[in-house]
């Protein structure tokens, strides 16, 4: 790169990065823009390809900027004696991480062989299963389940609200009542498992469902760790 | 609509969306424009609008036309004696579809409002649960269990792959290959867990990793309905 850049480049990777994330919290992946950016640094573009490639490398760096907070959060949860259940609390922390994040979801985790914190995240979830004592097959199992569980979830959790609730104009509740008013006006012989449900699901609470599925993968983990296979 | 539109619009509803998926299937979600339809349909613009009020809407029939396919593979499955296997037939049956259409796992069952088809394929899911007798609310986490596993695990599988290998420059061998190359060259005091199923990482498939999780789950489902409460 000519010195005329390098002279140009007037910030940390650091900055670059945590400016990116918050450009990312505030409006999402499609306001993350090297121009948008380089505004919020008050500097030029070429200064940001000074520290990254492109879009790509912003996105797997900022997303392994938030993936240090994680395993910070995650830390305290390790050194519990079941190990079923720290990776109850670790699963539940990173769902939460991805959650307060919508844009998270799509890159959390996606290319550990660049996420550097990513690959640590795995290892530490990967260290509570194999206190279980489970083969190596069953164990990488277990760790692409748990992982595949909570991203998945999460993921889908940040991009399914319906424009209107993004944009404020309606509210969750208000979506949930329309469409359990609709559930409930559906013929019961037709639908007997909707009508079993539809006072739960008028009620429910997403993060409440995702802690209800999680513990029945952990159950099903906990027998295959006690033999029944 | 004015009445020149109207006479415009030769084409069926069904014919607008068969073709739509068509194009979905070959290209993606980015490819399915307006233009990109009519020119496909040999009509214009208008004729589309005089069925769908835009791309969300297109979207949204497009995905409930193929869960109609969906629905007709899992009937066979819903009859057996053994819920908990019925749905682990369904859970493999819908993972393969979305699998199959990487576009799918965006839009499957986000709108069970207006998906006609996802409505009764999350019907016909329950139904299974249903049988277990569990509580209302157990029954509603359950469902929201599997269904959020399906659809995250094969959603997320539907982007994972690095643009080299979706371009056909690289493939899937490959990167695992050499995923697997750097994960044998971490220090194992560092990373345990990485060595540990290193091995079985390097010669996975997609799938069996996928049945394995759903496994878990629905052994814990099992658990659930036993009394292992």
């Amino acid at each position: 790169m000519p010195a005329t850049t390098r002279r140009r480049a007037s910030h940390s990777l650091e900055t670059v990065i945590s400016e990116a994330v918050a450009l990312l919290d505030e409006a999402g992946e499609p306001a993350l823009t090297f121009r948008a950016l380089a505004a919020r640094l008050g500097t030029g573009v070429g200064s940001i390809y000074w520290y990254v490639s492109g879009k790509d490398e912003l996105l797997d760096k900022a997303t392994d900027h938030v993936l240090a907070q994680s395993l910070a959060d995650i830390e305290p949860f390790l050194a519990g004696e079941d190990p079923i259940a720290n990776l109850r609390a670790v699963g539940v922390t990173v769902f939460d991480a991805i959650v307060r994040r919508p844009w998270l979801g799509a890159y959390f985790m996606r290319t550990t062989g660049t996420q550097a914190n990513g690959l640590l995240l795995y290892e530490r979830i990967g260290e509570q299963v194999l206190r279980l004592g489970l083969t190596p097959r069953q164990s990488f199992h277990a760790v692409s389940a748990i992982v595949g569980y909570v991203v998945g979830i999460a993921a889908d959790l940040g991009q399914q609200p319906p424009q209107a609730v993004l944009d404020g104009d309606v509210d969750r509740e208000d979506v949930i009542a329309e469409a359990a008013a609709a559930w409930r006006d559906l013929d019961p012989a037709t639908f007997p498992f909707i009508h079993h449900v539809v006072d739960e699901f008028a009620v429910h609470d997403d993060a409440d469902q995702f802690r209800a599925g999680l513990d029945l993968l952990l159950a099903g983990l906990r027998l295959q760790a006690d033999g029944g296979r």
